[in-house]
């Protein structure tokens, strides 16, 4: 059984689920398909701004969320983290280079946990070359095809059909017509998946 | 153990909270201690609408996992419920009052059944008068006790102490100086309660 797995790399709540994609997918006996958009693509045509700065006991709130619910889960993050991405787009486009070729789980794994381990944020050049080093990837080769009309239009494909599904935030779990949203919703998610 | 459960009535999501009060009451042994306040005010001073119009795929997901959530937990609930509250001062105010004579919880509880069972918009007339009705008070009493400036210096006290807690959504929970909020956080703070 497969769960759609939406998501930005750039979605700070988003950190949770990719930490936890090995285990759930064993435990649970199903497979996660990864499936990359611009969640600040949409966020920006709804209007809409999740943690602005004159929000800052909800900014506040939100890594210490985090913080106690990985802690929880068995891991560690070293918040607060870079944000926002100054690289969003290209953090997730060459995701979607990563898709084509089959090594996108690993790019994420690697390019969350040098952004909330290591404080390198995602997209940048210093996580990019770390990431790269880890999974054998040619760094320029792989910006280079990330910047490729073909991969944009990728991009905004996926971000239509995210916004088309009723996705509006990251992390987001497809079962049928059902949207699920946020870490804390993939339990429920799985559980539908098990049971419709 | 007391845990302290900072509210408005007129958040949807409140609602999964106010309705499994009696059995987390019951399964963990606590008694939760409510705190009403304006998150409408604290969200006015954020700048923060979270359900918007234009939001439409949020709006419209809100009331999807709230039903879904419900029927997880073992209820109904009618969705869309009447929204946002005319009332919604009133609602919180007659809480108030609630709290100053013992009968709050029973009054959120059946203001809450009223709303996202019935129909019926809690702090409304139609809500109000069933709700009196079934705790036995009187309606025009309650009503003018909530319009007293005790009552308003009481409402505008507990909305500073929130946003001084650092709350800015309902429902939330508090222990010693940790917040959790959601009620998919419940869980989560009831857990810290009991280990520290």
């Amino acid at each position: 059984m497969e769960l759609e797995f939406w998501f930005s790399i750039g979605s700070t709540y988003t950190y949770l689920t990719v930490m936890r994609m090995n285990e759930i997918e064993r435990n649970h006996n199903i497979s996660l398909r990864l499936m990359p958009f611009s969640v600040r693509q949409i966020m920006l045509d709804m209007d809409n701004a999740p943690f602005p700065p004159n929000k800052a006991s909800k900014v506040k709130y939100m890594w210490r969320d985090i913080e106690r619910r990985a802690t929880k889960y068995g891991f560690t993050a070293n918040v607060p983290a870079p944000y926002p991405l100054q690289e969003f787009d290209r953090a997730n486009k060459i995701a979607l280079v990563g898709f084509q070729d089959g090594w996108i789980k690993d790019y994420v794994l690697q390019s969350y946990t040098n952004w909330f381990q290591s404080g390198l944020e995602a997209g940048g050049d210093e996580n990019l070359a770390k990431t790269c080093n880890v999974l054998s990837l040619n760094m320029d080769d792989i910006i280079a095809r990330s910047q490729s009309q073909e991969i944009d239009k990728l991009y905004k494909d996926q971000t239509s059909a995210a916004a088309k599904k009723g996705i509006f935030g990251s992390p987001s779990f497809m079962v049928g017509d059902e949207v699920f949203w946020g870490d804390d919703r993939l339990e429920d998610a799985i559980g539908w998946l098990k049971s419709h």
